[in-house]
């Protein structure tokens, strides 16, 4: 999955407030009005490749969703998410960080009718480090695994990254496994997920590469030029690699998990990567399978703002899985982009901008108590709480969680890897 | 490869005497004259899904060497080949068949410094038999492979078959496997050769996958649509396609023969095929490769004429390797294109036209009796043989040969066939 690209877009730069690298934030934020006169985009991009915004709220999903076609997560689907799920939904679901869905419904029919069906998510390792914006599709995977009670698979893409970075067949490998030890630390079922990274998985599994001539026997040029952009300079292969990103989508890619069986499959992902599986939907009943359904995330802002996305190999950009708990808090006392006043006496009587406040949304993402995240959003839109209350909050949540990611990663040897990596039959249910 | 592409020419359309289905020869032909009006095309067209020339001859080698930019094999390479080898060059490379190399001379020395290389060729299944044509790269390959006593991998090209035609994944595996019984059954030594099919091979050797994705970063859409004249609307798997016929001609691909080591390879190929490997050898020094060597041959005539190559899906086009003696005599007298002249009287008169008869261009490939083959071309240039008595001749020399390899190929079981495939060791040198 194309999930961490690079991009630097003019206008939405870092604006610190003063460049001294253990500087404690000062109580009121001047962020968002400096920002204001910067240049910038006048409207969204999102692609695979790129993510940004002119908007200090960060992308018009709504809009998006008008554009590519999908349907937005109502509250008429959360109802029907839970009674059939027969528990609360997930609160990245209820709080809208996934808001929109392609064939959710269709899911969620199968599962009142007994029918099987997989998840399927990805990630392409560009660094070794992760940052904690890539956690949220995988524990909303894990936790849709465990909702539903059903098999996994997760593709690294290290072919896609060798084609599109500087980076060798080698490198790209190692930097996969790096990245799966972070993935299996988050908990996943052995018995249930199957992780595999395309640079070796295609030479492993003879159905995996068929279903790629299959799809590439489906897609023209013109049409991977209108849905991704590549254009005549290209390298081939780029234009080839959606076929290889599709490929999971279609059940007969894992003979050793599904068989004969035709399974249809459910994409946790964050909208970036939904051109890949328009074109797969489009393919898919052309092969004679079901189009895979999808939830769509949205992007897991940058520290300096939600107008591009956290980013691993933009270094202030990013809080990483392992950064130390110091490195966390000033990482976020001076660069997470601050929804406050220029001055205390301004921010009392004005109140901050929780909806481009970075420390808000970190907690919007990390901390699980409503009543609390509420309670932080009145208190902080009201002025009571101050820019440097609202960044400590933050510190303090994600620090445990980065915490406890570390030690989970430290238990993952070679050994325990392998065991995700190995093709085998995965368990459907308990 | 892309070596049995079904081309229907104007102009070029069998010219018969008369309809019946068994009829036999009239002394004379006439198709010299009577094509001498039809409409063909200006130019030779040569490329790995076309050949067609508007001279009854054929395509004009000459010229394609200059185009191509590939080398002449003249006598002085052919007296250094003789006195390295110590023995005669095969009759395909005295008589010109194989006419063109690139980096022969790098090969020949690598033989008198005793370092090693390998061979490389291979077919597209589109059909399950194959015709007297096909037996000319893999005779030529079997005899470079016992001169130079060396390794040889042998690649079927099934998945570029299933994106090209309007085949399916199984399929194409299936004609594959037909065509390798054909192929084994011509002799190849199992110790020293490896026989695979991409849509099985690929899924088997992550190195395979590996170097696909190596040479198809080096590789952009402008490239290939100036060497392969790819259009917008041509489907990605075509696209990408030129990697995985690259790939084998880089030893790392197989690392189970070659190890790390970086070995030279010899490619003997139709020159149709050269495209791929220009690209290939501009892509391999930059993955630290050598470029592969190529020995190439002129095209095997179609019977109604050098126009165009012989076809596996024009029937009438074709002496089939499973065709009885009876069919072998009745389409060689109905369709092979004659140089002789309209009456026996102008015939004995003016001499036959050795040069577009098709009968003495099977003479030329497969009679392999220097003195006899001189003596017709003398006898029938003068008029003293007739056109009857060519076929003759050419009925009397591939039935045996047709015959001969029937009986080989019912040995070929699929135990047999099973071990060529087998990923192994390959022994170098007796």
């Amino acid at each position: 999955m194309a999930d961490t690209k690079e991009t630097v877009v003019e206008g939405v730069e870092a604006l610190t407030l003063n460049g001294k690298p253990d500087a404690e934030p000062v109580e009121t934020g001047t962020d968002a009005q400096a920002q204001e006169g910067a240049t910038a985009p006048t409207e969204d991009v999102v692609d695979p490749w790129n993510v940004a915004s002119s908007n200090d709220a960060g992308v018009d999903y709504d809009k998006l969703i008008k554009r590519f076609g999908s349907s937005k997560i109502d509250e008429e689907l959360i109802a029907r998410f839970e009674k059939i799920t027969g528990k609360p939904a997930h609160h990245f679901i209820r709080r809208g960080m996934f808001f929109s869905h392609r064939d959710l419904h269709t899911i969620l029919t199968l599962r009142e009718q007994g029918k099987p069906f997989y998840l399927y998510t990805g990630r392409g390792p560009s660094s070794g480090s992760l940052h904690v914006g890539h956690l949220v599709p995988f524990i909303m995977t894990k936790w849709l695994q465990e909702t539903f009670d059903v098999p996994l698979v997760i593709q690294l893409t290290d072919d896609e990254k060798t084609l599109w970075k500087d980076l060798k067949v080698e490198d790209a490998i190692k930097l996969g496994r790096e990245n799966a030890k972070d993935i299996v630390a988050i908990g996943f079922d052995v018995n249930k997920t199957f992780i595999f990274n395309n640079l070796e998985f295609v030479g492993k599994c003879p159905a995996m590469y068929q279903n790629i001539i299959r799809i590439q026997k489906c897609v023209t040029f013109n049409q991977v030029k209108g849905i991704f952009g590549f254009g005549d300079s290209d390298i081939i292969g780029k234009i080839g690699f959606p076929a290889a990103q599709a490929a999971p989508a279609i059940s007969s890619t894992f003979p050793f998990i599904f068989g004969n069986r035709k399974v249809h499959c459910l994409i946790p992902c964050a909208i970036d990567q939904d051109p890949y599986f328009r074109m797969t939907r489009d393919v898919a009943p052309r092969l004679g399978f079901p189009k895979c359904a999808l939830i769509h995330s949205t992007f897991f802002p940058a520290l300096q703002g939600a107008k591009t996305k956290m980013s691993a190999s933009d270094q202030n950009s990013a809080v990483y899985l392992t950064d130390t708990p110091k490195q966390i808090k000033n990482k976020i006392n001076k660069y997470a982009f601050s929804g406050g006043r220029v001055t205390v006496e301004e921010h009392r009587k004005l109140g901050g901008v929780p909806e481009v406040d970075v420390s808000y949304q970190l907690l919007k993402f990390f901390l699980e108590d409503d009543a609390k995240l509420e309670e932080v959003r009145v208190a902080y839109s009201k002025g009571e709480m101050l820019t440097g209350e609202i960044k400590k909050l933050a510190v303090e949540t994600l620090t445990p969680i980065v915490e406890q990611h570390q030690a989970a990663r430290k238990l993952i040897t070679d050994e325990v890897l392998d065991k995700y990596f190995e093709l085998r039959p995965l368990k459907f249910g308990s």
